[in-house]
């Protein structure tokens, strides 16, 4: 994100955490069919969200810059950890491509994409494994396992069309904001901060993380200038229903005709679903309502920032919740 | 192994190994789907040979029996890593049943066994985050690294009828051998043995780890009194190329046959496949040649074991061995 990239130094830090990451799941002894899959994995750059806010909240301490090679390997643990979870998910998806590639089970099979996914996990493992990254590694095993405790509530909930708001913040807030959340600690952790500053900044990175997953479902379903890479629709065809869909399905006029959309989905074009789709959630409110959320969760994270030492980086964290708020 | 179970106190502590993993895999939130799939995977209990090494040489070194809690702790964790691969394999494998009940893949899905597997992985992060976990989560880190690549091995070396030796013995090596060995490491440096035991323990796990493989292997291709819940011809069918039969597919003279069942393999009944099989591998001297590649490492075993310093528990390995070796 180009706002990130902004602040000093940054860049050369996310170049030192790209380097780390590559360090960190080479296999030393150049085994195959592993070492072509790791180079697979590698070639598939994401946008380093989640290091940046490691990186960004490891300036608020006082133990910046000090502590800045552990705060780069903590940020590429905390990547690394998306990536095996993305492995993962793709399978569970069936998805081809991904950050413009071929998915590793697309590339590779179902089979191998299983393995990947677990040898990065047992990189980040030896990673952990040393006395300065004990604290950081606590949080991120208490992520990894909320990840997994949201995805299996979002497939417990698939085609559900009565499940509620509850559920789905339950499920989102452990697949995609456990991790944001992590993130902002460790950086925090990693920087000396005191506690009530760990506790804000984890805060802040759970709401950040909601704004997010809350943005990428409102792009499902809404028309935008914004090319998500991703065909439109298609959460609610797989019965992934989110915010909006599940504002609707509850209101007393809509309700019926999108309940009446979900049971028709599964046989149609996507582009026919994600039309109809449009035009009921558009009406319905349901897209009012997901941006009033939104814009609850940034007001929230704002609160939580305020708790914090200000710091330059802070500052363009505002600017981040503003551009994700704004869809 | 009943064997195991006769060494004073280690029923005893097995009890503690399950109870520290009930402990250890709880979700204290009791969030659901997670909640009822922790129920399942705990209901599915294994031989616990995993952890039994590690009891037993956790008793060759000083600090025992002050070291218990930690090797209790040591021994839970290395049963999750082992029970989490094979939630993984049997999504891979497609299986149905694992000792005597639903997968979790056939239970839920393959989606949650996907997760369901991560879960426990994120329990064994957290669980080893601890400083006196260290040493042995080093160990650990390397050995779940190790069975990925093993696994992904094999997977590329599936249905190739040109695979060799060297390549099986890789494979097994990593998706087998590597937790018996670090079971084995981790005992002996839990228990504050020297470099030179910690390295003799390891080896001795992988020598024995590569019997257990090996051993399984043969039971895949030959009649025995024992029922090892498995159906027979099916490691072969799913082209798995094991042991006996990659000898034979380098003999001049039962070559040609036994590559020949391996094109018509796929259509054909199990049953007759085995038949077939049995009778090729047991004529070609596949079968005595694993069996005497079994006595070798059994050799190699029992010098390591010398290399230890006595104790009552040791000297149930040999016995261990034996079992394993006469089939």
């Amino acid at each position: 994100m180009k706002l990130l990239e902004d602040i000093p130094g940054m860049k050369e830090e996310l170049e030192l955490v790209g380097h780390t990451m590559r360090e960190c799941v080479a296999d030393s002894l150049g085994r195959q069919p592993l070492s072509k899959i790791i180079e697979e994995i590698l070639a598939s750059d994401g946008k380093y969200l989640r290091p940046a806010l490691v990186l960004i909240f490891g300036r608020i301490g006082m133990a910046y810059p000090a502590c800045r090679s552990k705060l780069v390997k903590t940020a590429a643990v905390v990547e690394l950890i998306h990536m095996a979870s993305l492995i993962h998910d793709d399978i569970v998806d069936d998805a081809p491509y991904r950050r413009g590639r071929d998915t590793i089970q697309s590339a590779f099979g179902k089979d191998m994409a299983v393995y990947a996914g677990d040898y990065l996990l047992s990189c980040v493992l030896r990673e952990l494994m040393s006395p300065e990254m004990l604290d950081v590694g606590q949080s991120l095993s208490r992520a990894m396992g909320d990840m997994c405790s949201g995805e299996l509530g979002q497939y417990a909930a698939q085609f559900n069309v009565n499940t509620d708001e509850n559920q789905y913040f339950m499920n989102i807030s452990g697949k995609t904001a456990a991790l944001f959340s992590a993130a902002c600690e460790t950086g925090a952790i990693a920087s000396g901060c005191g506690q009530s500053s760990v506790s804000a900044s984890k805060q802040f990175g759970h709401s950040l993380g909601l704004i997010f997953q809350l943005r990428d479902d409102l792009l499902d379903c809404i028309l935008s200038h914004e090319d998500s890479g991703k065909k439109q629709g298609m959460d609610f065809i797989n019965g992934i229903y989110t915010l909006p869909v599940i504002y609707t399905f509850n209101d007393s006029h809509y309700g019926p005709a999108i309940r009446d959309l979900a049971a028709r989905a599964k046989g149609m074009e996507p582009q026919q679903v994600f039309t109809e789709l449009y035009s009921i959630v558009s009406v319905s409110g349901g897209v009012e309502y997901t941006r009033w959320i939104m814009r609850q969760y940034r007001e929230r994270a704002m609160g939580y920032m305020l708790q914090l030492p200000s710091s330059p980086a802070k500052s363009q964290l505002s600017g981040v919740l503003d551009y994700l708020v704004e869809v």
